[in-house]
């Protein structure tokens, strides 16, 4: 355990995923609170597909990443050097494509990964290692930034007050738990199911549960019952990518929620690391969204089906939120507020335009 | 089959509720389409209880509600004539009853049901079989005002156009059916799945898709991504009780979906018989909503658990659209605009009072 995530111990990021003995070990995340399991991925095209196949998510990738650049480098060690860079250069490719929407988050994670590689093949070191190494300090630093983005986030929250969470944005979660207590306040949280994969029931919920908070769980479709009955002072929800206007892409169905929220004046907080603001992507709808398999709809929990066989399915995985739904959107180094085109440029320049 | 009502045939009334050979039997909707299983009861208790545990939903106890009458009076036929009418008003109570949001159309039915006996058994007739005659006789009145109903919201409809339903309303669907094609209507529907029972992905998507009709089923969190892609013309949707200024309670949800559509400058028009008029409810804040298990939301359609043990959950069945989010109420004589007060009255007038 290195810094204090405030989050629970099978949650903290060594167990998210991690590289050990020539595998890459990932918390299977589709199952997880109810089974704990991992995907053992023994090469870093399979590191890839987990991604792709939501092994992991939210900002689970960010550490899977770079954890199988590691791998990619274990794999070929005993390779000359050129065919080590080559094998590196398509290990970056492969893994930094596997979730569209976050693209450029993951990109700057390899290629950092690249860079700290090609810095132990000139000095001789173990390649693996450094990699290792420069994840676990890419995820301190990104732990360090949530921290202040959920000092900030806190300091919205009035004591006693009711928040509504939508899906899981892990490490946000956790860390809004440990500011809650330095800041001695007190809260109660909706916490939506998030269909399909039920992130927001299975995992907001159970880290929760196991920090001891009061928490509600309700279906994504019970947003609009409990703001209209007056019960929610906050929305706040993480984000996968923020455009040059403010216009936020996040789990499917943040945008209904912003929605709802703006029509019974629920302010809606978006917390976003400098890293995930994009100044090159002006508007929402430049923004990647992927498609995902029906069956993730339709199946329950691909168990029994309850839709109709060759039902038609559209399954986006993200939607983008309108800026003018967002009350503000936290940094690490403060609120970025409208015009967001002004504000959001100058939380970048105030990280030194660090990714 | 009597009237034709654009229903797939596993969905016309004599399959959703129907009493036969002193049993009233009850398609279980919980499982269907995935199977297709009826619940017989050979008390009234247990169609209470039936509709309660939703066996049958949305209008499906509008006919399981008198059949269960039905089954009273042929419980009781060998008693004297005062206990038969005791055992009666007894049933009257507790089938009216099981369904809160809609108890006083529930009411209506069972009183007539009273009044039906009442005259057979002034004239010696068999009071199960005039019950059982007047079941048909109101759902062939419901049938019709839907019908028009139909015409009306058709109407609305463009050619070509893409239209969003949430839930099911057995009959409206049905009925709109038969009116796209009557009025020459090329239709798509985006059909929203509606948790936490998937009336949506099982029952709209089925008797949509029987009807080879192009439909497209999405969680009820992707409603704003279609509706920002501009895809949708309009949003219909049955209703389980209108209030005197147009507040409508409907299935969990419907509000979000409003609130969205609102936001996204879609129509939304509510589907209400007369019947479903309450002007002796002022606004949706007297209407009372049922809360329902917590299994229904933590458990994966009975099978697998995925939410953590003991986690809170607050599950209304229904809620409250606000009037200002509705483009229009159609009933069978027209459609009401704001203000509904007026509107309403009107409507309720022209039916003469009829519920």
């Amino acid at each position: 355990m290195r810094k204090d995530t405030g989050l629970a111990p099978m949650l903290q990021y060594e167990n998210i995923a991690w590289f050990e003995n020539g595998k890459v070990r990932i918390l299977d995340r589709r199952i997880f609170p109810a089974k704990k399991e991992f995907v053992y991925c023994e090469d870093y095209h399979e590191v890839a597909k987990a991604i792709k196949d939501m092994v992991t998510q939210s900002a689970g990738p960010f550490t899977a990443a770079p954890m199988g650049m590691a791998l990619a480098a274990f794999q070929c060690k005993n390779e000359t050097e050129e065919k080590q860079r080559e094998i590196l250069n398509d290990a970056a490719d492969v893994i930094s494509s596997a979730r569209p929407t976050t693209q450029k988050r993951m990109r700057f994670l390899v290629d950092e990964c690249l860079k700290t590689a090609d810095l132990a093949l000139k000095e001789g070191k173990n390649v693996s290692e450094a990699i290792v190494n420069k994840t676990i300090e890419l995820n301190d630093e990104r732990y360090s930034a949530i921290d202040n983005i959920a000092k900030h986030l806190t300091q919205k929250f009035p004591n006693g007050g009711h928040i509504m969470t939508y899906c899981w944005a892990e490490t946000i979660v956790g860390m809004m738990l440990k500011n809650c207590k330095e800041q001695n306040k007190d809260i109660k949280l909706y916490c939506c199911e998030t269909r399909p994969y039920f992130q927001g029931a299975r995992l907001t919920a159970f880290e929760l549960q196991s920090a001891g908070v009061d928490v509600t769980l309700i279906c994504d479709n019970m947003s609009a019952t409990v703001m209209k009955q007056g019960k929610i002072n906050a929305v706040f929800v993480g984000c996968d990518r923020v455009a040059a206007n403010g216009d936020t892409a996040n789990k499917i169905g943040t945008s209904v929620v912003a929605a709802v929220a703006k029509y019974y004046n629920v302010p809606v907080y978006i917390c976003a690391p400098t890293s995930t603001i994009d100044l090159d992507t002006p508007t929402g709808a430049e923004i990647n969204i992927e498609q995902r398999p029906e069956k993730e709809v339709t199946e329950m929990w691909y168990s029994e089906r309850m839709a109709p066989a060759d039902v038609k399915v559209f399954n986006p995985a993200f939607d983008v939120t309108d800026h003018e739904l967002i009350a503000g959107i936290i940094t690490e180094n403060g609120i970025a507020y409208e015009p967001y085109t002004e504000s959001l440029k100058e939380m970048v320049l105030q990280a030194g335009g660090r990714r």
